[in-house]
Parts: structure tokens; C-alpha cells; sequence
């Protein structure tokens, strides 16, 4: 199932750009104190590092993505998530738009 | 003054992209039940046209607009903003990115 809309408190009303705008997201708070984001990464392949382990739930679009090491590539569509390792990379392809929730830890 | 986070309830968890990406926004549902949108307009010189009257709050970077029909080109930056009248049109230039607060009605 696809999560439409999600429940915060509050938005960072100044957007993170990465990759000249091939991603953009926005960052949240939620009513338990957490952050999150939101984000859509458009037609590019990209490769990311992360600091805290995460989770990417694709809520439009879809990508495939390779979790570094040499991981296979796989793909992420609405309702279906994947996870990343803190302090490791994972690359990603997208043909149109992947529209994301980034969860942390 | 620069309105770095924004009270809301909820956040629409797929963004809105238009011209290929160089505006993105995320729509947003406010505690009083109206209805935002925080985005970023990237190098690009863009027209929009507008249903309900808007006010963009800039809330990062900056943009030059221009009201149409043929209103003088304006400057906005952080702290400021500008107003259109509904089922119009506006004009805008940036540089580098303009974040702004999409204020409806």
C-alpha cells in the first residue's frame, strides 16, 4: 500500500537539493519527535551515501538500485521499500521520477 | 524575517514536478485545514499561471519576478514576497534556486 499522505508537526521550508536538482527533498518532523524526509529523485542515475541507516519507501514512480558492495540491482515501485547500511552507498537509476520517504535509523 | 520551519498536520508524500523537474514542490494540509506548498525553482526562467490567488514567501535564494501583463521585473528574497491574482500569470527568473511558501487564497 502506498503512503499518501504522512502526519508530521512541521517542514523545513528550504528544500535539499542534490545533483543540480536531479534530487530535491524537503525535511520533516513528526509528532514522536523523528525526522523524515520526502523527495522525488527524476531521470538520472545517482549514487548516495548515508550516515544513519535508512529506509527508501517509494510512494511514485520507481527506480532500481544497488546496494554497494557490487549488490544485484533491484527494483523499488510504490508500496515497497528498501534498506540501506549507516555509513555505506547505494547507487540508483531512474527512467522517470522516484518519488520517495526517506525513514532514519 | 525568514520562515525556516512551517507548522502543518500532514505533508502529500509524492511531489508535484513541472517544467522537467526545474520547480518541484510538496503540497502540505495546516492545523487550521488550509493548504500550502513549500517548493524550490531551480536555474531556470519559467511562467506559471495561477487558479486561486497565491503568495510566494520567499524563504531561500531568490527570484525576479514579473506580473503579467507586463509589470515591472521585481526582485525577491529571503523574507520577502509577492502576490498574484487568481487565474493569472507571473513570470519569474532564477539564477540559482528560489525557495519559497505557496500561500493559496
Amino acid at each position: 500500500m502506498t503512503t499518501e499522505t504522512l502526519q508530521v508537526t512541521s517542514v523545513t521550508t528550504k528544500a535539499n537539493v542534490y545533483f543540480d536538482g536531479k534530487c530535491v527533498s524537503h525535511d520533516l518532523q513528526l509528532p514522536d519527535g523523528s525526522r523524515k524526509s520526502v523527495g522525488v529523485v527524476l531521470a538520472a542515475e545517482l549514487s548516495f551515501g548515508t550516515a544513519a541507516p535508512e529506509r527508501m519507501e517509494c510512494v511514485g514512480g520507481a527506480c532500481e538500485y544497488q546496494l554497494e558492495p557490487q549488490g544485484p540491482w533491484q527494483t523499488c515501485e510504490p508500496g515497497q521499500s528498501f534498506s540501506i547500511a549507516g555509513d555505506s552507498r547505494f547507487n540508483i537509476r531512474v527512467a522517470e521520477a522516484f518519488h520517495y520517504i526517506c525513514h532514519y535509523g
